[in-house]
């Protein structure tokens, strides 16, 4: 049902674009009520009002504190407009169909730093009470609380003739009542902090059914954080495929996270989370494959990620189209900033893969919050990657030369889950993960993971005969580095390394008894270099 | 500053405990002010009272939607008692020192499914304007907003012989914002929803700040969700030892979850959120011992769940008094439902061991939050355990008997990172994990870790000769079930589980090539057991 905006109530803190929406208010005959500043604003304008005193019989008191809360205001906002209209005409009252209110600017002087008198003053009770009032009457009256939504409704209004549409009143009704449940979250979480209490509020919207959770029986949704940026992971835009899925979400975010910060062309393969494949370089097509090589078993049915639009030369190393389906490599999803149209119809051979475009824009989120059991872990996301690269052995390699490589290593490892141990190497240009160890409650099974696999890495690469083999891959592994996410509480892991041809170690160090690892590699001939931050994920 | 409560304002939707705090009030002299059903029940119980309608001035009207708000209501509530009492007395205004208000039931009528209209009729706006009034004006006035509160209210009254504090005042404050913010969002969810959007807001007290996050660069803190029971996780008592770090939480949370299900006495040993190390019998020395035994190296610096009482005799074994040092057991927290005066004198030998009690009535927490990069996954936790126990094999085991190891092995692999295989044995009545794989991007890894780390454990218990150490594993082994959280892409895992002697295995099936698994059983004298549902944990 339509509703003529006959009469609206106008009382504003911020003034911006108040004076197009009351003039296209007065276009159409509506009658303006207005608090002092608003009024001001109105009158410097030319914009006839009527003064809000006139309505509610009561002047304006007490510093301000009392403007607009009266019986008239809220009668006039909140009587049931086909049940109650005897008695509103005998007690006096007029229907007011549009409250524009915006609230006293809490959140302006909290972060400005105010003070409590301040803080306090700026507690909006009047504002709130009218918002309210007019929400819950929204079936007759619509609120607006937002100055983004003045253009819309002055485009409705003028569509319709000074009206507005149900549907109109019941979306503003509902961004009303967010925004006083935003307004006094936030007011809670201040006044508790003044007291020496620190509470936390989060609101999620956009709220969307999975088909299911971790697992079917679980039931699942997502949402948006409503303090994240308009370009977030939620906001990722499916070209084609499938539905995704909760655990998709999930490495689709370590995939985006493990490609985020490369310097050049980038691609992480991911399995459960964590970065199985990751190079860096100058050519696509190429990082891809030395991605893919770093563990081209678990690749299938993982995630693939690039930082920069993706080639179809690049894709095609996936041969959707080979006559022996034994060759086409099954992913599950590909993401990419952008997705070219070739590249696009490429894909589109495979009917179940899930192709998507995610914008690198979005900002690191600098938040990290866990959940476990009705109690919130929440802490600063791990953006840095080192404080220091200092050798702490005989042998001192040249700091300068291998930082890439080793940050290339830090950003393998810090999305890696702990324990972890990954060994990176440089050849040409292009960086690459040979192998990596996650997840083991013993750093030496990481370190033997990671070896393992480096090794076989380096085999499926060897082109010569056989008898060469293991000279080359020691001459490799002796060229690449061992990252360690934390310190080495024994020498055991340097100890195994060395034994496999590690020439070269970094570790953030800070264990009681660094110095048995650092012996340790002097006596093997390693080098050992401390990089001072710890990369612990769980 | 004291504040003589002589005029109180009360409108309640809940009577619960009204008629003690007003006859309190009155000893002290206070004037009552009551709405309609309140005064009703006040006159009931003989107890003077203004009705409001004398204060306002108004009626009440529209159908009970107008009865509080008011010029003189609000005024009275709000006006600043130094600065603007000649303004008040000019005006008639005579301060109201305590609102007493609980809200229209909303929560009730949602809970109970009521249609759009009774939800709406259902938000408050009287009530949340008086409260966030006098709130506003704590320095001068009181809210009171739950029924809990009355009894600490009454014997403060009668303290103070009719007064109330600032520091009540302030923590009423507090409570009437968090109380408003806290009834608007879920109106705003209830709206949301109404009108097909899906909003979440999730609220957090008693925060605390941790030393730092997973790593030292990571401001950390840890909250209670308010919708948490009251004895939850947050509510762990912490007998001796330093503070706890957010891994150690992490970790305890990991730790808990592994014993809260397990039906006789039982011991986790938990590195990074695993369980490397579990067991479950009649005799918690024994049980301690065998779940160390699961991983004894990873079990240094971990941490140690129980879900019986610690007995002395079973944490003795930690040998904290060892006069060879090497033969004490390191562990960085023990935690139990309770630890009985001499447990805790023998651990608190150790100084840095953080010994901490929990309360195993606090129920499994149904919802299960992940938070990546500004999108939120919200599911139900993995609760249950299997859907069916079904033979796919020739060789059918006995169901009935091997049903209590299966369900120890899925309480084991439903906490451990996936992609995770675990082996479980039961010997006269004592279940323990021989070994366990986890975190793997490659299934075959987590067969082959567990496998490993299961022989580990069998020659490490083994007593004979050297030359009988391999039919011994082999025995053991055979009898040990293998579980695996999801399903077996190719038959790879149990060629190499059978190859090690494994005879039996679970698995929850699923895969479109189920049946070269089933095969390989088949032809490898193999029994395979499918038990429906996949324990994914990332």
């Amino acid at each position: 049902m339509m509703i003529s905006i006959k009469r609206a109530l106008l009382s504003v803190s911020d003034k911006t674009g108040l004076i197009p929406l009351a003039n296209t208010l007065r276009q159409y005959g509506c009658e303006l009520i207005s608090t002092g500043g608003t009024g001001k604003t109105l009158q410097e304008n030319g914009i006839a009002y009527t003064d809000i005193q006139q309505v509610t019989g009561n002047p304006e008191a007490f510093g301000g504190r009392m403007k607009t809360i009266s019986f008239a205001i809220e009668s006039a906002l909140l009587f049931d407009r086909e049940k109650d209209n005897a008695e509103a005409e005998h007690l006096n009252i007029t229907p007011i169909d549009l409250v524009v209110c915006n609230l006293y600017p809490f959140k302006k002087v909290l972060d400005a730093g105010a003070d409590e008198a301040t803080l306090i003053e700026n507690i909006d009770i009047g504002g709130p009470t009218m918002v309210r009032a007019g929400a819950k009457n929204f079936k007759y009256v619509a609120v607006v609380t937002d100055v983004a939504d003045y253009d819309a409704l002055i485009a409705e209004l003028t569509t319709n003739q000074g009206a507005l549409s149900y549907a109109t009143r019941k979306r503003l009704m509902r961004k009303a009542f967010n925004h006083t449940a935003d307004y006094d979250a936030m007011i809670a979480t201040a006044m508790d902090k003044l007291d020496g209490e620190l509470s936390l509020r989060l609101a999620f919207t956009g709220g969307k059914e999975l088909r299911y959770g971790e697992n079917s029986h679980q039931k699942a949704f997502y949402y948006r954080d409503k303090e994240a940026d308009a370009s977030s992971l939620y906001d990722m835009k499916i070209l084609h495929g499938k539905e995704l899925s909760f655990n998709n979400i999930l490495d689709i975010n370590g995939a985006i996270e493990s490609v985020r910060r490369l310097s050049k062309t980038g691609c992480a393969v991911i399995k459960h989370t964590n970065p199985c494949g990751l190079a860096e370089g100058d050519d696509q097509r190429q990082v891809f494959e030395a991605a893919w090589a770093g563990d081209p078993v678990s690749a299938y049915g993982g995630i693939l990620a690039f930082n920069r639009p993706l080639e179809r030369r690049a894709a095609e190393f996936l041969m959707l189209d080979a006559e022996d389906r034994s060759q086409r490599k099954f992913v599950e999803v590909i993401i990419a900033p952008q997705i070219p149209a070739d590249t696009l119809a490429y894909l589109q051979q495979h009917k179940n893969l899930r192709v998507i475009e995610y914008n690198t824009a979005f900002p690191p989120c600098r938040k990290d919050v866990r959940y476990v059991n009705g109690l919130l872990l929440a802490q600063d996301a791990d953006l840095e990657l080192l404080s220091k690269m200092e050798a702490v052995t005989e042998i001192k390699p040249d700091i300068d030369a291998i930082r890439p490589l080793v940050e290339f290593g830090l950003k393998a490892i810090s999305n890696i889950k702990s324990n972890s141990i990954v060994l990176v190497r440089e050849k040409n240009g292009l960086f690459q993960m040979l192998g990596m160890g996650a997840g083991q409650p013993n750093r030496l099974n990481s370190t033997k993971l990671a070896l393992e696999r480096s090794r076989e890495t380096l085999t499926a690469e060897y082109n010569g005969d056989s008898a060469g083999l293991e000279a080359y891959i020691a001459a490799e592994i002796g060229k690449a580095i061992m990252i360690s996410d934390a310190f080495f509480p024994f020498p055991d892991n340097v100890e195994f390394a060395a034994e496999h041809g590690v020439k070269t170690i970094t570790q953030p160090g800070g264990s009681m008894r660094d110095n048995l690892s650092f012996d340790a590699c002097n006596r093997l001939g390693v080098a050992m270099i401390l990089t001072g931050l710890r990369h612990f994920k769980h």
